[in-house]
């Protein structure tokens, strides 16, 4: 028997009743149980995100969502400043880019924090309001580091730029309190925190980017927000949508509210800790300091004389652990374990198992157990239950 | 106990085989198991749509192919001809007005054949090939007709415009050769013929398209091909897919070669033959003629004092069975039947003496049993098995 793990930033495991939830029979999107269902599942989202703005469900892969949040609320030729210290940064950025939007990149190195001070700056001297949009990923999967969207917003202050927020793989599991931080677009995936298959793309709307929208002159159809709304009203979407996903979604939030908001940051708080602590134990570099450190996602530097793609054949084939290797310009360099969604802290724990064994099968000095015992520790020191 | 039967033009009825798979476990995008998933599924599908070209799957509505069939092929202020009789040919019309793509329509009047002559004039008269693409919707499930798309292509000729067809609600159940008809781009979703659940959408794309891909200007990102291919060549899409839809499909597939093509192309007939035969000894009017007909959807002109709410709300709240209204423009005054994907003629029947009785409890005279009676003799008369 080989049982596998999954702890990669996404897809993460998807519990059981959400499985047998996916094997939903079809029935009618434009009929009176499709109302019923999207209009529990955009309630139950907006708590979720800490929204009374409005909230659309896109059938697309969190980019969709990306997309939909740049072409709903710019136009080619306006000036976004796009924050970049990671892959998916560097996406946000793209996207505009490829709409002919304007982008002034803000970048620090990947994994480093961004120039909050530089922001500020930026946001004071455009007296003329040059600047439409700021886009920013709260918290890079690439690099397991999260950006301090709320310091973004309190610069931000009465600058009528917009702040757009990939929270794909945060959004549930970190406290995003969208309206108090006045998070004008924010954007999550259903594969993550959500605990459900890919293939659905959430988006928060607040009302100052709603009006914006109407303005907004880049080319849209599918992502059409406007089209959204005239849908939503009717309790439709415009396009059919990934019935089966909507189905395992109220399992999914019903097992999410079941464990509680608050529970759910703490569990994966637990998880972060465990795993930077098991490193610490190893001897083991991680790319993010603790400040900046994400709580879904770790990512470690690889030691000198281990290579990535050995190591995680060995996690993979001798334990059916399967982690994620660096990404884009990380590639080769480090290794991250995703821990969010349907993970408890004793998969960290197996996970860390895994990499200890792995590990020392190929030739790095360690004790067994000891990073599992620093992993322990974190988990026995924080709330319980 | 309630038994609900779906017999709209889509979602259509999943087999529990595929439900089943539905509720796979998650696994990494990026590895050896999805490489192999995304090989196989890419080589069968290339058979359904009879095609040695490129063939993409993406994760979105069937409008997002019919977007990804626009924005990878053309520029802003290009010239198209959209051939429009229907709700999905003014949609791919409005998707490319949307990208600043010159539309010239042609029209007809819904469920009304297309002018094919004033489409030959055009095409021989564009001596500077300011047309640079025809769009055309294959099925329009918004009439229950068929555009002759072969037709189309022998009066292309040899103009170098690209053919663009939409055969969402066609491909796999009607024998539609896209190499053999020289289609150029031809795309559908999953939730037809395929017999999958929404979520999944499927683009083909033949050498000489490829190659003006590269020089379309339209912005893109979500949907450029491109990066699709970039991603295929390492057996991957560049975004996190529907995982669950892609391993439900290698199901559908397989079932759906268990059949055999011509198998299931002719249950089609037998199924459209015998709702159309229901329809005359019922004494209700087709909208379109026979020799237009749609094999995967029917729609029937309501009688004169039936209101169609009404009669759909008879056929569900007493029935259990779901048929589609009018669409667009033809809402109110007609009511289809989708007869496509994993539904047997055996489904047409039932769906037939719903209606019987669901007419005559509205005051609509009529023989119970007579259009059973005519769907059964068609069903028999055709080839069986």
């Amino acid at each position: 028997m080989k049982k596998e793990f999954l702890l990669i930033p996404g897809p993460t495991p998807i519990p059981h009743e959400v499985a047998q939830a996916m094997s939903t029979e079809m029935f009618n999107h434009r009929g009176a149980r499709f109302k019923a269902l999207l209009d529990q599942l955009t309630a139950s989202l907006k708590e979720v995100f800490q929204t009374e703005g409005r909230l659309f469900i896109l059938t697309a892969s969190g980019t969709g969502a990306m997309e939909a949040g740049i072409v709903n609320f710019l136009s080619p030729g306006q000036h976004v400043i796009s924050l970049v210290n990671g892959a998916f940064g560097d996406r946000l950025a793209k996207i505009a880019e490829a709409y002919g939007i304007v982008v002034e990149r803000l970048e620090a190195e990947w994994g480093r924090p961004l120039d909050y001070a530089a922001l500020g700056d930026l946001l004071q001297k455009d007296r003329d309001g040059r600047i439409k949009a700021i886009t920013v990923v709260h918290n890079e999967s690439s690099t397991g580091m999260m950006n301090d969207v709320e310091a973004i917003s309190r610069l931000r202050g009465g600058h009528p730029a917009l702040l757009i927020v990939d929270a794909i793989s945060s959004m549930g599991a970190v406290d995003i309190p969208v309206d108090r931080w006045n998070i004008d677009v924010c954007l999550t995936g259903s594969q993550k925190a959500l605990m459900l298959p890919p293939g659905l793309a959430l988006i928060s709307v607040r009302e100052k980017a709603w009006e914006t929208a109407a303005q907004a002159g880049a080319p849209r159809f599918y992502f059409s927000l406007h089209k959204a709304q005239e849908f939503l009203e009717k309790g439709q979407t415009p396009f059919t949508p990934a019935l089966s996903q909507m189905v395992a979604m109220q399992k999914g939030l019903e097992l999410y509210f079941a464990e509680g908001r608050e529970q759910c940051y703490a569990r994966h708080r637990r998880m972060a800790g465990a795993a930077r602590a098991a490193a610490r134990a190893l001897g083991l570099e991680l790319l993010v300091d603790d400040r900046y450190a994400s709580m879904t996602v770790t990512a470690f530097k690889k030691p000198e004389r281990i290579d990535v793609a050995e190591l995680r054949a060995a996690m993979r084939g001798r334990f059916g652990v399967e982690i994620a290797g660096g990404q884009g310009k990380l590639s080769g360099q480090t290794f991250r374990f995703g821990h969010l969604g349907a993970v408890s802290e004793m998969d960290v724990i197996l996970g860390v198992a895994a990499l200890e064994m792995a590990l020392k099968s190929l030739g790095y000095p360690l004790d067994l157990g000891s990073g599992v015992k620093a992993a322990q520790e974190v988990i026995m020191a924080g709330p319980q239950g």
